[in-house]
């Protein structure tokens, strides 16, 4: 359905959206809620950017392109907070995020 | 990160978004176009609809549940249109559209 | 463009998205955090079926009116838990999702 | 609830987002469906852009400034489409994406 350069794509940013919500959802229920309040934001907006990519790239929009270059950004941005946190739903997060970017990037090229 | 109940729903739904998305950027460059319309309508729907019950799902919401009701009915109907049509995308959207019920049809039970 | 029926609900149903947004940002930022949990959830929510709720009502779906039950479900629930907190974004957005609720059931009459 | 400069801006996102989804299931209905298909396209993807645009500056994100960019792209490839056809709702999709593109163009200045 979807060829062999944009399924890769598609994975790595429905990976990225679960990690995100489920990030978001756990760092809510946290000790320290107050140190995880850029955590539950980047994630959610994180989750919507790569929500919207993955629409626009499944259905072969010529604006899914254009939205790789925001997306990688957002991606990289929740990388960067969520590597900060120890718990395991943040270390996860960071890595998934961190391959979606890559993902986004090699399909940029 | 999501448990192996709801895992395969979530893998269901995004498989669904993905052939409903396809499918009617497909429908729209087929030659007998005024037939293709109600499949084009049922796969914009399905999308958006399936694209909320993995939002919700993911984050652990509880009104998830309460989605798959209306999930499972929009997939059906889908399916039901897109069975119709001889072309790939549609056959290929009509059986993605029938494990994307049965599996939201496994969890609400 | 809307007719007079469902363009009052298109606007409650915005109202109650920006009211949302806003106050789950908000509530991220107040002193007593871990109060707030169960508001912010609720907003996010709510957001997000309102936004499901209006894309399918504004494109005149059939499946827009069957999204309007769990709509009013989640706009009630989000009203009652906003309401318990006296910041000015909770008080806010309580009257917002009451009203969309309202719309909402007006509409499914 | 949001300030005076950034109100006029969801406003006019909220109604592309009305102009495009009516404009698009009413040019399914047209009899002349084939020309219709590229404006179809662009507002498929001009309602989901404006839609993720309206999301992030509700809650007050930074990435939402960033999106400014592609949704002003994205609504002047709508309105340059929707302007070639006679219907009412093409007509009026057009001036309304205009209108969109400008209020995003003065936020992002």
């Amino acid at each position: 359905m979807h060829n062999s350069q944009i399924r890769p794509v598609l994975d790595a940013l429905n990976d990225c959206i679960l990690a995100c919500e489920h990030c978001a959802s756990s760092c809510l229920h946290e000790e320290h809620l107050h140190m995880m309040v850029p955590c539950i934001e980047a994630d959610r907006d994180c989750a919507d950017v790569c929500r919207l990519t993955h629409t626009l790239l499944a259905r072969g929009s010529k604006h899914g392109k254009h939205l790789l270059r925001e997306c990688i950004e957002v991606c990289e941005a929740c990388a960067a907070e969520c590597s900060k946190h120890d718990h395991d739903h943040c270390q996860e997060c960071a890595a998934t995020c961190r391959r979606c970017a890559e993902a986004c990037r090699s399909l940029a090229a």
